[in-house]
């Protein structure tokens, strides 16, 4: 009888406790206790998914879908390095949990925007929007809306699109305006009133930008003439100067197939690498004159121009239709020492946290490539659907990106 | 009958569940899901434990005991930023994961050890001996020894003390040989043989040094004369160089009462901030040339000479008797622009990844102190035993940290 009792009791305990323990497995299977600091975002643009992945082991970790138009997308990191920030071109917001590889909020706050930031103690989040033209302030936990930023009006009487915007030290961000030619510099410091300075007429058509390593100076590219726009955070009132003007003057431009794009990672040594719109070759400027000392000819119009973190070399992609080939600068010779071919449609590249591979996206052969930069040969690749960027969690603890 | 059965069924599942369940949730709430990217470390000396520290809500989570001496210690991070490596006095390496807060390895590989690195892509850990002399490698993951460098002899016909020693980009290490006169420089790409480039006669008594933030150059500090060593590992072929030789010669020096430290961090905008031994100064030095151009007075001997993230202030702690203070200089003006006095014995301070604040450890006060680096007034103090070193996980990645 008690046997019996005890054999039924073991049976309905074995029936109840299963599905729980399976439940608190499952809970701990989904999401492990890991660290974070080597994890990362890549964008799948056509599907509106990211895959999270792990680039110490090389391998994807999942996928979190719905996160709308990604078409030309861009993120940032939590400061403590648990959530993706990921901006749409669609102007939503997806905030991604990377360890429960969940979307955990999503705010659509504009209908067109093109990237966005994070202050300096983690706690704002910026966007940079083309329509309506102009920055919004965003609580980095809630996702909130702080605050409304127009941007000054275009020869159309619209609020100016937003470029460029990079966070500064002190909770402040850069950022230009492509209608209205400024730059201005937004303080966060109350986020619910911030204030903004505003240079005016710094260039036609800044078009991006980037903040040096350590957030003193922002540079804008200019579409509408040769040349960039220098502001130096330390001396601001000295306003904006141009350099590296006329790089291209005298010379018939190409017709340009894509955008380059000017992010801070592109100051290696005591130079900036910077792409020449509609040439073929890369613009090398002494970081502290700022005036050009070189140029690297390269074999078609660059998009990315990506020091490695230790500087020695630079990297470079390709607009059209030369986009299925890398080519490696040698910084201290300023020459061409590779040539790499790893796949069609290579949009982006990302640096492990401190250079001993990088991570290429292959849009039309749906792969990423890992390269091993010290051998400059493959050593593996992953599956991923028609992948754009890729961003890494080492991220959250830089200035600029 | 059925219902007694499912009764005593009942009480049995509840005997064998709830500990269960409390189990399970322990195991959740000892070791919550989180982000590792605002994570610290505080080296409490005197009782040879570990505060582990949340810089974004400025809040202690753990302590772990049981490391040893930790009278001099210094701690690398894994590239995940889960796990933090602390170097004890002792020679002891002690592998803390900060999630679980938990001692999961421990390794006494010296008797008297001054440090370690990782290696740039995260799989190897170095650590620098006085006793006996050398350099040892270890696997991160496991702590088994992969190899054991011997340091040249000194006079004593005794391996050299290393000192320095620094992680350099593909998967380099530069450390310098103090009772030898050496720089040399590892490679680990095959951490069971590694390579050694030796550079004999660099100057007397190297006693510490820097890998710039970007891995190119190392620079020892000489405690036998006056002027420090560089190496250029871009141009490793032209040796090492002297720099800022006799920045002392003509005065008489003061007694020394606390070696300085040197590390990556004192670099900002075009220059490099180095403490002069036994001098009331900071020497500073142009980033290219490494001539020195200027002097900065300070209060007292300077012990920790650090670059706020973004390059624009530069912070000094002191020698005993002035080591309740700390002054902050302004990099452009190369001015003194405050001095605090936020406690005793303040041993070292640690800046939060993008520098919105400053974390100081206070050993006689028995506190930490948080300062907002805007108002440069004092936001939080924690309770901490004799705390000393103080580091978040943000170096994991970083070079020459």
């Amino acid at each position: 009888m008690a046997g019996s009792t005890l054999a039924t009791g073991r049976r309905t305990l074995t029936r109840l406790l299963a599905p729980l323990l399976c439940l608190a497995l499952a809970a701990c299977a989904s999401a492990p206790l890991r660290g974070t600091g080597d994890l990362g975002v890549v964008i799948e643009r056509a599907s509106g998914s990211v895959q999270i992945v792990d680039n110490s082991h090389e391998q994807a970790l999942a996928r979190v879908q719905g996160l709308g138009d990604l078409s030309h997308a861009s993120v940032v990191f939590s400061r403590d390095a648990r959530y993706a920030y990921v901006f749409g071109r669609d102007g939503a917001i997806s905030k991604v949990d990377l360890l429960t590889a969940r979307l955990v909020k999503r705010v659509e706050q504009a209908s067109n925007s093109i990237g966005g930031a994070i202050s300096s103690d983690g706690r704002v989040i910026a966007a940079q929007n083309y329509s309506p033209g102009g920055v919004k302030l965003f609580d980095a936990d809630s996702l909130a809306l702080l605050a409304s930023v127009p941007a000054a009006a275009g020869p159309n009487g619209q609020p100016s699109r937003v470029v460029g915007l990079a966070d500064l030290p002190g909770k402040r961000f850069a950022y230009a305006l492509f209608d209205a030619d400024e730059i201005d510099v937004l303080d966060a410091s109350t986020p619910t009133a911030p204030k903004v300075q505003r240079f005016q007429h710094i260039g036609k058509q800044p078009y991006d930008g980037l903040a040096s390593g350590d957030g003193r100076y922002f540079i804008a590219g200019l579409y509408g003439e040769d040349g960039l726009a220098l502001f130096d955070s330390w001396h601001s009132d000295a306003g904006v100067r141009r350099i590296l003007a006329g790089y291209g003057r005298g010379r018939q431009a190409l017709p340009v197939y894509k955008m380059p794009h000017l992010r801070g990672w592109s100051i290696a040594g005591d130079y900036a690498f910077l792409p020449a719109i509609g040439q073929h070759e890369v613009l090398v400027a002494d970081n502290r004159s700022w005036a050009q000392v070189a140029t690297v000819p390269v074999l078609g119009q660059p998009v990315f121009v990506m020091a490695e973190p230790g500087g020695r070399r630079v990297w470079v992609n390709f607009a059209f239709p030369d986009n299925d080939k890398v080519q490696v600068i040698d910084v201290p010779t300023r020459q061409v020492i590779k040539t790499l071919q790893p796949g069609r449609a290579i949009l982006h590249m990302e640096f492990t946290p401190r250079g001993d591979a990088v991570w290429l996206s292959s849009r039309d052969d749906n792969k990423l490539v890992v390269i091993d930069t010290a051998t400059l040969s493959q050593r593996r690749t992953l599956p991923a659907l028609e992948p754009s960027g890729i961003f890494f969690t080492w991220r959250a603890s830089r200035m600029g990106m």
